[in-house]
């Protein structure tokens, strides 16, 4: 006779999108939706406007500034426009602005959403980073971490 | 009006199982009979006997190996067990052996089950390695890899 196991079922789900990377973020809008909607979880989407993104120059003119805010809205409004489409029926847009993304999300949008599960796409391989976001969300976050590829 | 997104359900699910683990075990266990049941996928779960648990006196004394080959089952065994009970109904056992778990399940298991997702349970900080094998195969791996905590 064995230990009967229980179910686990996220209820809250978040959704990283790198606006640099379409094709990663479809596959993995495709795996939050899907869970978010059989499971009936509440779905966090979100992306954050990175610090090099931002040059000095920039920074210093407002104007540019709201028009890189505004284009990642953009972006993340569509794919709460997706996922409301698919069928789920909590989602919540999320954008933010920091030095390092990884750590923005950590300290920031998590503690702020509050999800069990985290969704990433995975970094192409040899792109403008150094490192991979994903993997490093995966090491460092203390909740479930999953790298759609 | 948006582009539709396309389910994504993942049919051939690989958990991996740290003999030395057990709540890290049972958690990824959880999530992978779960999803296995709502999604009617296959479920593999495998376990490598390490090559530092095999010492020299050990790998030459057969019967010695026989005992810790035959624990390793046992312990892969019960969590088939479980998972059946659970109402997975395509449950795979798998072990194997090697100087490093993380290439043994990249470079033998997975090739072999061919799964598209792999779950893992999250290494312990401070363990007894000095880096963490879930977050080698969330990186190495070429399908998606999640990391329950």
């Amino acid at each position: 006779m064995t230990k009967l196991v229980e179910p686990m079922v996220f209820k809250r789900i978040l959704l990283t999108i790198d606006a640099d990377d379409p094709e990663a973020n479809e596959r993995a809008l495709r795996y939050a939706v899907t869970q978010a909607k059989e499971f009936d979880a509440e779905l966090g989407i979100c992306s954050v406007l990175e610090g090099s993104d931002i040059n000095i120059y920039d920074s210093l003119t407002p104007k540019k500034l709201d028009k890189k805010r505004e284009a990642l809205n953009e972006v993340i409004n569509k794919y709460v426009e997706m996922a409301e489409d698919f069928g789920v029926k909590n989602v919540t847009a999320m954008t933010s602005e920091g030095g390092d993304i990884d750590d923005e999300i950590l300290d920031t949008i998590i503690p702020d959403f509050n999800p069990d599960l985290l969704v990433c796409g995975a970094d192409k391989d040899g792109e403008h980073r150094f490192y991979s976001i994903s993997i490093k969300l995966a090491k460092k976050a203390k909740i479930s971490v999953i790298v759609i590829r």
